[in-house]
């Protein structure tokens, strides 16, 4: 059904791996690099140009890479100068502009919109409707979910930039708006539709508008086993993850 | 203007009814139904193939069905399994994923975007920017105003995926949250910006974050009128509804 | 790269200036006017028909026009019957519907959702995925920031559709929801994540769920200089605006 191969564009800088497929109705900008066994559906565009496209006649479409084995959902739109890594998959309509870079096995949902000059580590999985300011630093498996708006301008309007600093583990639900600066630890959840406008340490649960602490992550109980906690979620989560099929804790004593 | 069959591709699986209209750019693949006098407009993908398509090679698309009478605007992505009553609209840019189904006179607002695995009843509107995720029950004359945004995940992340449960006649005002599994009932009001951790009975007027009662629906009184309630409101409201051009009660007496 | 004139569409009534691009799988449907240099990027769709026309066999589409000197993005729809100035730029997949009319050097970012009806004043900068109803009046230097939704409906549902007002200057920060019929003044500025049930009056910074005065926004110190109020804005940000390159003051000297 789908890939026929129709209304297809693809520039011959582009360097395509093997085993490539491109949907119907996609464009392939200039010095696109796209990994073995990857799919790009239909309707996508990759390796748009950047502003500076309209104005300088002597334009070069900066380096866009998408690593192997990924799969990108119809209608996505990436930049050029976006580097994206192994096993990436993504939703629909997603929007991902230059200088935006993601580690391995990020997965970004249907209408995210990812404003460039971040970086993702590996693990980050971002569902629909996200939208990453410009300059945040996002640490591993870092699930944002959806709604959730980090931003960065401290006196609107001004030319300043500090987007929201994120570590890993961190779990932040639907809704969550981030100001910006704000630097969030490792293990941290953020309840769904805070306004975060202060730091949080490691582990901390924090929620409301503006979002205040609450608990220590590790004291929320398990709702299937309230004599369990559910935190640190490694512990009680593995699909997809490096740690898949064995314990957090083997895991970890290996990268050690 | 519209509707000229360029770069149309329609499956030949694909059942037509008559009298439709399928816009310039739009893809209908395997096994979609569309009912007779229905409008698909211009770059819109109808039966999208569903994961498995990825990965399995004897993928067969499953059964597509849209009902007579319908209009879906432009862009819109609605996958295979998908089983759209009759008299449905749609803004632009819906996505609609496997496993949805729409009873009779649906509305789905621009960008609106439908995890899938949910039913919803007769005469539900979404408006625009409205996400609803997995395993949620929908009643009829629900109404979902813009950003509203349903979850399902108790502890993020976990495989649990548990959607809200929404009575009939239910409003849901524009940016509302609401947590994984809350049961909310007939009639029942739910403030603008709300975050709803907690269940509402019916007829209660719910708001704030978290979502507290504030009264009875009953007890607001119309702004126009004020010596009368405006709730329940399908004695103040018939377009589009069974009831209009009668009274709501003379209707209810047809129904029983 | 761009603008190889693959798959696009342009009525005959259309009526280009001069030096205009237009990208490729666009189309410009009939009495569309676009001003000089103005670039209309690849999949738009300009002059998008009203309601009317799948209803009324002698549907005659309302006049377009896009001033001179524009960049939009890839994927946007704007219906027939807008009236959008000079110097106007947007992101992508933007969709404004009839009866919108932007002064000039206007911008809307990626996702946004301009209902209709609604007149927006001169040097109005939308950010992405900005909802904005039917019926409100902007006024000018207006910033809205991401996810900002306006309401119209005082007792959903209704037929009484009563937009916000907003005054002059006037910032509102992400996630903030307005409720229908607010009168908003000028110099306001809105926190991020805000419910606006109320009337803001000049200078008012408000802020919470429901939004409440905090203070006057000249009492807010510059974070880079904490001896000066960042407010009235236009002191402290000029890129863009009227009076880039030389002082506010000069400049609304010379309006008078």
């Amino acid at each position: 059904m789908k890939f026929n191969n129709r209304n297809i564009h693809i520039s011959s800088s582009a360097k395509m791996g093997s085993n490539v497929k491109i949907g119907d109705n996609t464009v392939i900008y200039d010095n696109v690099e796209i990994g073995d066994n990857t799919i790009i559906a239909n309707n996508c565009v990759i390796g748009e140009p950047i502003n500076d496209y309209y104005h300088n006649k002597d334009y070069q479409n900066p380096v866009t890479k998408i690593g192997k084995n990924s799969l990108i959902r119809s209608h996505a739109i990436i930049y050029a100068g976006v580097d994206i890594g192994d096993e990436f998959s993504s939703g629909h309509r997603i929007t991902i502009r230059e200088n935006s870079k993601f580690g391995k096995a990020g997965k970004v949902g249907t209408l995210s919109d990812i404003q460039g000059y971040t970086i993702f580590g590996d693990y980050c999985w971002l569902h629909s409707n996200v939208h990453i300011t410009q300059n945040c630093t996002i640490g591993n498996y870092v699930f944002i979910y959806p709604y959730v708006v980090f931003t960065s301008d401290p006196h609107p309007p001004s030319n300043v930039s500090i987007g929201p600093t994120i570590g890993d583990y961190t779990q932040i639900a639907t809704g969550a708006i981030l100001l910006p600066g704000v630097q969030i630890g490792k293990h941290v959840l953020i309840g769904a539709g805070s306004v975060v406008r202060y730091r949080a340490k490691d582990f901390d649960l924090i929620m409301g508008n503006p979002a205040k602490r609450l608990c220590d992550v590790r004291e929320i109980k398990s709702k299937n086993n309230p004599d369990k906690s559910y935190y640190p979620w490694p512990y009680n989560f593995d699909r997809g993850m490096p740690w898949e099929g064995k314990s957090y804790d083997e895991w970890l004593n290996e990268q050690s």
